[in-house]
């Protein structure tokens, strides 16, 4: 199957037919009610022929699709996998073509029978020229105008769009993804791929005005040397960043029963890799920190980077962690030292790269004063904060913190998270250099305070700036977005 | 110098002495302070010249070591550099011969000056015959008596040792090791380790019988061929897990100027862990996750797991993780997979090797049920649950989970918390076949419940059920775990 621009309507349909749709709530996948929490702006059709009094969570519901009364740009397939053939036939009779198949229970399972049943209803849509997304998947997730298959919603539209073999992968990375910063223009989830695959959808977000970076969780893909094509063109203007699951043999093999996909051994997708620049990902944490780093950092000239942290074991391990990603600690010039080291007392500090000066993160007023040389000096080109968590709380009366009243505790720590994030956005936003600020988020000593890591992560990224939950996956993320650039250097 | 066992006392004295201990609480390393809120069972000694009216914190004080009344079995010092000398001559002239130098701001600084003043401090100390800790470092820490330099303290006292380099890993890995069920018999902070280091108190905890499981952060080590011969003995009865910092070119900078390390070369220090067998951990990420994973398993039979999860994409996403850590996934038996598919249905599962059954998921009696067959499975040695945390608030009522309101939704939690805990733990207890289960707590969709995981580990550390964070890191744990076994069974 090829790319039809007439599905582009079903992106943002005016109607959208739920066909088993049911007046009792499945434990999962209610869609009727998912569509309504969305606040979907089109009309939604319920379709059954089994709803007795035509009501379906306070919606009129429809025998069938011809009974609908107007165009239906977009069919959602809900049925058991046994009955979807009959319904793709109603679905050409009422001229309703843009078709999204939920139902599970074909290819993916093995069994000869399904893969069969799989096989008839391709050759019906191909029939009848219906637009399939799926079987086996959840669809179509388009926040700015509510259409969602997801039980969890956020209602924020951003430029990011998710490609994904897998229904709870895509869930998961639109659900979670505000949590760190990430909002979404499309998401598709198309699992089996009968109809659609990842490569046809990659030419629709190519040209698409809302989206300014691709991510994909892949199994397998159909037709690879168009997947290299499209993606080689589309990294000069859009990242796209990949997710291949299934890389390794047990993997393959989990993936043959979740999609059908045949995976492609681990060498053939090095080189996919190497020959377009894509960014590798392998793991869900690493799409959420490496798109949020997309979005939230521009091009970085170079690997050069300080390092500000506390303690001098951490910033021995903080040095390993950012070499083993390829990031460069330089020493700093003299001008840069003698500075720092003007306020700085020599004892259980460092004044070097990482420096290691515990002593201006108990005092917020020193940070600044340490930050301003540092962001001066020629020889580095970004900060990366590591701020222990305990910092944030540094401040707060130590009876305050230990009374556990939250009466006491809940006003003293947000005055004192008020000062601390005042100040790294000051200066971020003040900083003459132009040298971008990262923060990571490191557990300290002490009880973690519920709740305090979500408000610092969403004020930070409001205020634009980027932020990790560990130099680990800072390092993994800024090594993976300094390689995009410099191949796109490269190559152009 | 060598291990002193007459050094030993210092573990359990009757006597602490700190010298240098202040009225106005610095703001941070307030020993007297510390030692009290930890419940030290000995006596303590303020020491300084200058404390007007004879008393600190409640305690008398004394203007010098000489003038204490009994003697002193440990001496803190907690002066300036500079003055750290003629505290030495004190500790001498009073035949206080166990001495922790906190004191910073000596060879580690890398100033001429002040590495000739730690030489110094060292020629004092040696014809004095002083038992030396440190200096620019935390010193000893023993939940069992109470005898703690650190701010942050629990406690509970448990069978793992730590040897520290970084006074900022050992307060952390001491501190936060509870969340993770991880409890300490001593932990050391010997910083510059200009008299004891690590192969010292090595050789003493070899034979205390208190330990069980030995952790250390090295930077550096003075005498190389006796940490192999050491570590590779006490490997066959407890095992050594070594984290070394600096072992990137930028972290061994980084080395040098916290505790004046020469850090080794990468080389040099994978032919230390190829040839002892001893465990290797690169973060302190791993550090918690290895060391719980020592503490909460027996030895596995074999790398070839079952793994439970839901969702097709996290299925093949986990099969991925799991096999890049060497862990296998074999296929299970046909008497498995058809007590399985007896009741589990098919459309949107996979009943394979890793399980996606989001369905017993949802119903914790479908869990119990699914999990006896696999247990039963000969081809497989241990069962790997990963449960998104979203599970444990799938049965919560939605409106309660949406009111936000801690009278509705608390005690909710709390029941839908109890009854998921109580089926792993009886399936755990009752195996007959005795595999082991290893949880896996996933984020999930849906907002994180503060409090809810840190609920479920303690929950399942206090029923001997080792829990971890994310597949990742529960792989990488159980690989090095497991590997370390393979190794004592080849050697010996």
């Amino acid at each position: 199957m090829a790319w039809d621009p007439e599905f582009e309507v079903a992106f943002n349909p005016k109607t959208v037919a739920i066909v088993g749709a049911q007046r009792k709530s499945p434990p999962w996948g209610d869609f009727v009610a998912n569509l309504q929490r969305a606040g979907f702006r089109g009309r939604i059709y319920p379709i059954n022929p089994k709803a007795v009094d035509g009501e379906i969570r306070g919606l009129k519901a429809y025998p069938d699709l011809a009974s609908v009364p107007e165009p239906i740009d977009l069919v959602i397939v809900t049925v058991p996998a046994a009955a979807v053939a009959s319904v793709l036939e109603d679905c050409i009779a009422a001229n309703a073509k843009n078709v999204h198949i939920f139902s599970a229970g074909f290819g993916e399972t093995g069994e000869e029978k399904r893969i069969e049943m799989e096989r008839q209803i391709g050759e019906i849509a191909k029939r009848g020229g219906l637009r399939i997304v799926g079987p086996n998947c959840m669809g179509l997730h388009v926040p700015a105008v509510g259409l969602t298959t997801w039980d969890v919603f956020d209602p924020k539209a951003g430029p990011v769009a998710f490609l994904s073999q897998s229904g709870g992968h895509a869930g998961v990375f639109t659900g979670d993804g505000a949590r760190f910063g990430i909002y979404f223009s499309k998401a598709v989830s198309f699992g089996n791929a009968l109809g659609f695959d990842s490569t046809d959808f990659l030419e629709y977000l190519a040209t698409d005005p809302e989206t300014g970076i691709i991510c994909m969780y892949l199994e397998g893909v159909k037709d690879g040397k168009r997947l290299i094509e499209l993606v080689r063109e589309i990294n000069k203007t859009k990242p796209v960043i990949v997710w291949k699951g299934g890389l390794t043999t047990w993997g393959a093999k989990a993936a043959a029963s979740h999609t059908g996909s045949l995976a492609g051994e681990e060498e053939i997708w090095d080189a996919f890799y190497r020959q377009t620049g894509t960014v590798r990902v392998d793991t869900l944490e690493e799409l959420f920190d490496v798109t949020m780093t997309f979005l939230y950092l521009d091009p970085l000239p170079s690997r050069r980077i300080a390092l500000f942290g506390a303690g001098g074991g951490n910033s021995v391990a903080g040095a390993d962690v950012c070499a083993r990603e390829g990031l460069e600690l330089p020493t700093l010039i003299e001008k840069t030292l003698r500075e720092l080291g003007s306020f700085i007392p020599p004892e259980g500090t460092s004044i070097r790269n990482p420096l290691d000066i515990g002593i201006v993160l108990r005092d917020i007023n020193l940070l600044l004063r340490a930050l301003q040389p540092v962001a001066a000096d020629p020889g580095i080109d970004s900060i990366v904060f590591a701020m222990p968590i305990s910092l944030v709380l540094s401040g707060i009366d130590r009876a305050a913190l230990a009374s556990q009243d939250a009466q006491v505790l809940l006003p003293a720590m947000d005055r004192q998270v008020r000062k601390v994030l005042d100040t790294i956005i000051k200066f971020d936003h003040e900083d003459i250099h132009r040298k971008p600020l990262i923060v990571v988020l490191q557990a300290g000593m002490g009880p973690p305070v519920p709740g305090l890591r979500g408000r610092v992560q969403r004020e930070l990224y409001e205020a634009n700036i980027p932020v990790y939950l560990s130099l680990e996956r800072a390092s993994r993320a800024l090594g993976k977005f300094i390689q995009f650039h410099e191949y796109q250097r490269k190559a152009s």
